[in-house]
């Protein structure tokens, strides 16, 4: 089993819809990466019963979790608890890479 | 409710022993931060029932995962699926900024 990812590595743009990928899944966890080109969004949803949070790898955007709405650069975790609604935009002009980590993970 | 974090908000030095922090405690997932300074080690340890990963944000470290040792910096992913042993050691000469996600969270 390999233990060791680093995002660079997996990181990439698809055109028509923003790139997610699954890094590790375990029983009881999650981890991708997410890659949003400019303009590309997530709609904002709710996972019941599991927490989430993103880290911003690069790039900005803007997130909305719950009732609030804040840009967010690299460096930012953005949490939302199970059943908080949460989506995000690629408003910068670079591409917005994202490590994402849900609990438990979604059934596939 | 903050749902939002910048991790060089609250990196900080502990002389004694490495630092460690939570941003975010949920109900199915715990993310924090960790610090450790040149020569700081986290013993290697195992959380039953419980998946983590570790996410290099600056300098370098040695990573025990199971059997396998191997230096990470910034921008790797370190898994550790439930059950399975993991540790690090700064092997550095700067700080190194590490943040953690446990699911589900360690009680308290």
């Amino acid at each position: 089993m390999n233990y060791f990812f680093n995002w660079r590595d997996h990181a990439r743009a698809l055109p028509e819809k923003f790139y997610k990928t699954t890094l590790f899944q375990g029983a009881h966890l999650m981890v991708g990466l997410n890659c949003l080109e400019p303009g590309q969004t997530q709609s904002a949803h709710a996972h019941q019963g599991a927490d989430k949070f993103y880290f911003v790898l690069e790039g900005s955007g803007t997130f909305v979790v719950g009732d609030e709405e804040r840009q967010a650069e690299a460096g930012t975790v953005v949490t939302a608890p199970a059943g908080i609604k949460h989506g995000v935009t690629n408003s910068g002009n670079e591409r917005l890479s994202l490590l994402v980590a849900i609990a438990p993970p979604p059934i596939r």
